[in-house]
């Protein structure tokens, strides 16, 4: 339980998409504090003994629920929507905290070399967040967050909650954790906020679609900064963001061209067959793995016409 | 003096651009360990004691030489050659070390933003190579390393240094600094290598197209993996790579769309914005300020059809 919380958001108070017409699960002033019991991308598809086949079963209609939405009083279109993630709380589940890390058909940044149903299921301590096992011989460092969170858009209708707005929603960014404060630009009245899609860890790019997808309880402020106007969500992270992974340095594999995208693909093609070549997984192992773990970076983008994309595996995982 | 190095490279062997008919400057075993005496990546034509006047006199028919090349004895196409990075020891002329950042007019990711030249001339220690200070106020983290590192493209004549290629070459990767270990693909027999474009530091991105461009002497050791058929550069870190920089956290913005150029662009003027508005800075400077500090990060590449960079500018410049 969370004894500073002024409101508990339950598991039923969720909903599916972005649309402005969706009833307030809560009305709060600004400087509430709410918990909020948030659910798995999979919105409970998959648990701790699912297999492949239910992967290929996935219905992506009940994909990435987010508990809300939660209507600030006062907030207007142009303030900015204060957001201190203070707590996440993994959730416990015959004994232990888990996730789920899958490739999914048609889903992912090599969904065309990656065509099969993967699944790696994970279970690790949610209290001492030590690092979770790969195998017998891989530890990939936890850093709780989420990966959707976000107001309502003005446009009005049902907007997939897939892609991420000026408004925030599946920002994926994974320093979107404990301790950090988010600002995201209000559209609507009210601003409509709502958050799931809770990940354990994943590295910058999330590049096989998924990260360590856990079920978790969330605690988070939301207050608001009047007539902001932000363009763009912006953050504020109260210390380091990669010292939970970097010990032992980095992998670091390029893609160098006049296109960022063919860049970061070649970039992380490379890991893959590094990763095989000198680890003994097949391909879709270490695309799964990467995915939770490892970075991407644009390293430069002014040396017309190439840029180079580089992606960063931490050796801690084998060290 | 370097006295484990095996030789010397001296100021007047470089060239300008990559040709695989420019005759060696040396040839070496593997396994030699050999100091470059590098240039600026002016060669010269900045100083100390530049103006803004210079920036716009440059003359890009002499930018960014590189010392070399050397022929390393046995190394054919399909090797890969491997690149320890020893040391950096920046030039101190007229009692210190010393760099500049330049908005050069058509040259940076937001070129069409800022189209009048400007300069920035630093000094720093280079034995403790403690921050430097940009202004009164701010401190910028250092970490030599090497910015145009390659060999020779098979591909006949004379091509340009600016693009990076798969060859390597100005790759402007941040951190291939001290200790590193870079693996670059052979193209020609005897692999043709050469290395320059010394930086005291920069962010990930080089976003107004210039680090802190500083004269260094680099010591590095060059050996051979035969038959390692690599696709592009890759490299191993000995540690962590944000450590310098990291201890205060960081200010974060975002760009959020379908194309990542778009992306970063956003990203980085969103930033440039923030700290014109909270440290009372021009827009140029905080752009030139960015470019030596401030790290380009893919957080969400698969959410279709939106994704995310986001720019981390480390809050230690100004706490």
């Amino acid at each position: 339980m969370c004894k500073t919380c002024d409101y508990t958001i339950h598991g039923a108070q969720h909903h599916f998409g972005w649309d402005n017409s969706i009833a307030p699960a809560e009305t709060v002033a600004p400087g509430s504090t709410i918990l909020f019991k948030c659910h798995d991308s999979s919105a409970g598809q998959l648990g701790p003994s699912s297999t492949v086949a239910d992967v290929a079963a996935l219905d992506f209609g009940k994909i990435n629920p987010v508990s809300g939405p939660i209507l600030i009083d006062g907030a207007e279109p142009g303030d900015a929507l204060k957001i201190t993630l203070q707590d996440f709380m993994p959730r416990v589940e015959g004994g232990t905290a888990w996730g789920w890390t899958a490739n999914i058909p048609g889903f992912g940044l090599l969904a065309d070399q990656f065509t099969e149903p993967a699944l790696n299921i994970w279970t690790y301590d949610a209290e001492s967040l030590e690092p979770a096992m790969w195998g017998s011989t891989g530890k990939v460092a936890l850093k709780p967050f989420t990966g959707t969170i976000g107001v309502a858009p003005a446009e009005p209708g049902l907007h997939s909650v897939v892609p991420p707005r000026r408004v925030g929603g599946n920002l994926d960014i994974r320093d979107i954790a404990k301790g950090t404060v988010l600002y995201l630009p209000v559209e609507v009245a009210g601003a409509l906020f709502s958050v799931g899609d809770t990940h354990a860890a994943q590295g910058d790019g999330e590049v096989c679609g998924t990260a360590i997808e856990s079920p978790m309880d969330v605690v988070l402020t939301l207050d608001l900064v009047k007539g902001a106007n932000l363009k763009m969500p912006r953050f504020t992270t109260p210390g380091p963001v990669t010292r939970h992974l970097d010990a032992k340095g980095y992998e670091v594999t390029t893609g160098i061209g006049p296109d960022l995208m063919s860049g970061a693909r070649d970039a992380v093609a490379g890991m893959v067959d590094l990763l095989t070549a000198t680890h003994g997984m097949s391909a879709v192992e270490a695309y799964m793995l990467v995915s939770t773990c490892g970075d991407l970076r644009i390293s430069e983008i002014v040396d017309q016409p190439n840029w180079v994309v580089s992606f960063y595996f931490p050796r801690s995982v084998f060290e």
